[in-house]
């Protein structure tokens, strides 16, 4: 079959997007095992367990605005690499909601769209073209118009309003990201709607109250303490107001709690210590150390509550935000310019694995950015604790061949078991299934491989590529 | 032959374990040439010098106990994954010297067989069933009881003691690891028998003497000065007691030393900076900074012992040891929660290279769980100095991918004589073949590959091939 | 035709040092992709923006004085590996400007070419060997005499002068890295030849000029003062007469300054805070932390610079220089133990980036010898910043498999448009085409291998590969 597959075809200038084959190896005998563990999860449905799409748009259930602002605007994947080509963000909307110009913005972005070529973003647009709105051809400056003719007018109609899409993509849990001042109104209107058939859970998300470096850090906490009836100046407070809202959280739904922190550093420290940090942390008068072991103490808290009411701890570290100190003034955070860093979880993490991580019952998955965890760090402490869990691939590594050298640096240490299944982790709502069918492809491919070397049964192969893609996530976040 | 072979058969679920293509490329010139590459040296002897096997197993000749402690108890690589899915250590005797109910524990272990799918473990396990007792079936639960009574039966066979295995093996030298106080009886009775043809050879391995943070640091100190006739307060009697020490080993047929330090750090202190420190040292008043400089003077100092008496110096840095701590203290050492963190060679070995590193007679072997070092740091290292050659992949690197991966990092900088050849680094007798197996394996992959690209003649991957199997290994250990 | 290329002919053993496939992947369709790809470029002119060619060989046009001097004696690539398997580097005559006897050191070289099989080096020069002097054979002691001899016959002919060369060559372009104080007679000489038809670009190179710590930094600060006619002492002078020295360089064709240090540290300093520094720095009285500033605040400067007057800013960091001590005070810099150290970007060049990464009329060019930096750091601030580009493989990383490492890390968060093009950066002018080949069949394999997975369209690979190639390095340096 793989000979007379388009992606073999004599003429290789037409346009493969949709090919059945897309992303399995060239060696037809590993093809040939690629695309049947594919064919044995392709039409499962979609566990999306954290990401960042807005509660609101499903229950408002209103038709996309515009092309523009449907892949665009909210998509730093894409601003970013179009502003890196000279392009100015505010053409996009970034920052303002929406494009002043939506034509305009998608004509230039058109232009531009062969700096897209061998990208994760690239990929994922030219699949979800292809797959909802049949545009085959290569997007151009000639075509412009024409796509956006097309998506304009798809979206206009009935049935690819979000929840109809909800449907149709298969989504069975979308877990969103929310303040843990959210009452959480939305979740629980989409909850009790019977014709919401997906799970659509929140996420506890409090790095901003955790962290006293990040701006309006005491403003933010009289808020939490005035929402739960305390005084900011009281630290056990401060903690019971934090495992409050988490109970708020877990009863409108909740499976887990992330953490967005610039380094997983945990740190035991005792009450006094904690209250003196804390009374300076509100006082402003913390220097960069007391203010490290704030975030280390906070992280560790964190955990604890985990241990004590059961929400899937998620860590995503090693990331330097609003590197570029301009755009962040022109266009606000999430504009394209978060940048990663080196991390160490080894040694930062162990505070936290010495007091909880020997508990089968207590889940934390540990994402990075950072290539060189997986094998030296990640897998060595998730093939040990049973707390622990690997992360996916995350961010600029959510890609085809990044995603392959996670799964090699992992499994040969830790085996399919200790991941944390696939998390798509983004904003771009329509994204999604192009997203974690690019994962069961490779996935599909890495295990085809291992077939081939004689390192897997392929019997074991067809119940993994079942278990990866549907079993683990639903364990690893207790759905 | 590569598409009569089982790996290719239309039935792709039957075990492949034994397959003679396992771990070759797919593409069927490149699987040629791997496969005619692995026939060269699939039959020489093997060469181990360094490991972790009990010699005193070979001095006794008695039968294994059962197949739970012959596989599972003192294996942390499979333990621990064991663990990490909830499995109490306990119940495989870990720490224990041995299972309480040894059937029950592998039952046990059968249940949860499936954790092992891709890793390194699962496939050298397969390999040792398959080859050592026919078991080419896939271990489940109902197969378990088979599987041990099979084992079970075949272990009290006269012809499977460990010195008849240490034949049928093909092994021609076997480096244990040792204490510097210990008296090395057991090796000279090894030496001595004239039915031990295998050359079993006493490690030095002096760590807990060098480093004022390990534990019972002061009376080690003492006793090594009491069994050298010395006082432990004097710092160059220290020195000239570990001398005597080396001296004892190399007697006893060692032809190396062995270092598992945190970091490679070394530095040059004069006598008296050196003097105050071991004064501090031996008082318990260093810090922490004392302390390191303490192990990198030491580090220094096995250097130009190395350098004088001729002893190869290995160098394992980069683990954090017992992570753990209530696993450490219920099970003590060497229970699967040695973490590896990041390494840094440059910086850290200048002092010692400035030394003796020009010198070709001086032999060093820098071992790294942390894959970047491998083309950032050691490459480029051993690629200048004669005294430095890149360690085989290490623990959790010695598996079949990233076996690939550091052969790809080392190679276009270095070639292949600045390496270590293999090292199978392991306390489990019983996978010596298989480990080695794998290495050479992957080895014919890496060089099948490199003719298939144009990049190596078939003459010369024929001459490499044996070379950094056989000659390789010996020429770097003096043997 | 795949199967009829001498790569996949019987006799693996001839060798196969021009074989037409050399370098693509052994999968048909991808090599046959692969191929077309690389047609479509291999006869493009070659671009050199960066590179260590002494420009006086080309003023000169001098025969080459013979094989050793030719090949082996400046090139620190293959001296270091000879050195490292226990050769004298004196007998090759590095730090002597030449061999003592030419043909002894190339016995001695062919006695261990075995050691460069798989190494870049070796490719090269069998590549050299093969395409410029038909010696096809193997190199060994047997034929050493034989390739001696038809070298230095070849190199005696007038068409084998450096010019005929560069004509032969096909470079178009060449870049060579000069002292600021260089007056740059040679290059306004190449420059005002008619027989010359490249371009000759001197490279404004000011390291030694911006490193307290440097030897002989006060009397260089001093030559620069003089030269432009101002007092030492005055910081502001200091940045006028480097503001005046780039002005020079730029009058005389160059295009960009290059910076050699060992972090990638940028600091924004104020004028007083400078003006200090500046003062203990000619006292020789800054410590570590003063120097780092320094350095920090100097290499920001020569943003600013590069931002008013266009030269393209090109870092190379990440290098600890002359690590043996020994063999730098035998034989000077650049005698093959300069080594690579962990390296930071994304803290690092932030204030740099802050004042000047948005300006897309600004050419930043990050070069990295840490593999690890280019999918963590390098690929996302390429990304997104319009002034950063990624600068191709570098040193060790220069080779196959690392480039095509680099490409797969790279191309999914940045796609294509972010790199700065091929970089040859080498002093070994014969190697220069083997080198930009090279780097042609590793892109057309990396492009042929997105193809058959499908994702990419040959159409688009057709586009990229030219681009990458061609316009690429002359819009990324202006050229």
């Amino acid at each position: 079959m793989t000979n007379t597959s388009p992606l073999h075809a004599p003429d290789g200038n037409r346009l493969t997007v949709l090919d059945p084959d897309r992303l399995f190896p060239a060696d037809p005998d590993t093809r040939d095992r690629a695309r049947a563990l594919h064919e044995r999860v392709a039409e499962l449905p979609i566990i999306s367990p954290h990401g960042h799409v807005d509660p609101r748009i499903l229950l408002d259930d209103a038709a996309f605005a515009d092309p523009t602002s449907l892949f665009l605007t909210f998509d730093h994947y894409v601003t970013r690499l179009l502003h890196a080509d000279g392009a100015d963000l505010a053409l996009f909307g970034v920052g303002a909601g929406g494009p002043a110009d939506p034509r305009a913005a998608w004509i230039a972005f058109a232009d531009r769209w062969h700096l897209f070529a061998g990208t994760a973003s690239g990929y994922w647009l030219r699949h979800e073209w292809a797959s909802l709105f049949g545009l085959t051809d290569e997007l151009s400056p000639a075509s412009a118009d024409a796509f956006y003719d097309r998506i304009a007018s798809r979206i206009a109609d009935a049935d690819f309003r979000p929840r109809a899409l909800l449907d149709q993509f298969r989504i069975e849990v979308l877990a969103t990201t929310d303040d843990p001042l959210d009452d959480l109104e939305v979740h629980r209107a989409l909850a009790t709607d019977p014709a919401v058939s997906a799970r659509i859970l929140p996420t506890f998300r409090p790095d901003a109250y955790l962290d006293p470096e990040a701006a309006g850090f005491r403003e933010r906490l009289e808020r939490l303490a005035a929402a739960t009836g305390r005084s900011a100046d009281d630290p056990q407070g401060y903690l019971a107001s934090l495992r409050e809202r988490r109970a708020h959280f877990i009863a409108n739904g909740a499976v887990s709690a992330d953490h967005g922190v610039r380094e997983p550093f945990t740190v035991a420290l005792d009450r006094d210590e904690f209250a003196a940090l804390h009374r300076d942390a509100l006082a402003g008068r913390l220097d960069a150390q007391g203010a490290r072991l704030f975030r280390g103490a906070m992280l560790l808290e964190m955990g604890r509550m985990s241990a004590d009411d059961g929400l899937v701890m998620t860590i995503h570290p090693g990331v330097h935000r609003n590197h570029s100190s301009a755009t962040f003034d022109r266009f606000g955070p999430d504009s394209g310019h978060d940048i990663p860093i080196a991390v160490e979880y080894t040694a930062n993490l162990r505070p936290l694995l010495d007091e909880i991580g020997l508990r089968p019952d207590v889940h934390i998955v540990a994402f990075s950015i950072d290539e060189t965890v997986y094998s030296r760090e990640l897998a060595p402490l998730a093939g040990f604790y049973p707390a622990l869990y690997v992360g996916a691939p995350w961010w600029f590594l959510d890609a085809p061949d990044a995603a392959l050298r996670v799964r090699a640096a992992v499994t040969e240490t830790a085996g399919f078991s200790r991941g944390s299944g696939f998390i798509d982790d983004t904003r771009a709502f329509l994204s999604i299934p192009a997203r974690h069918d690019m994962s069961r492809r490779v996935d599909s491919a890495f295990l085809a491989r291992l077939v081939i070397e004689g390192r897997l049964t392929m019997a074991d192969a067809e119940r993994i590529i079942v278990e990866i893609t549907d079993a683990q996530p639903r364990e690893v976040f207790k759905l």
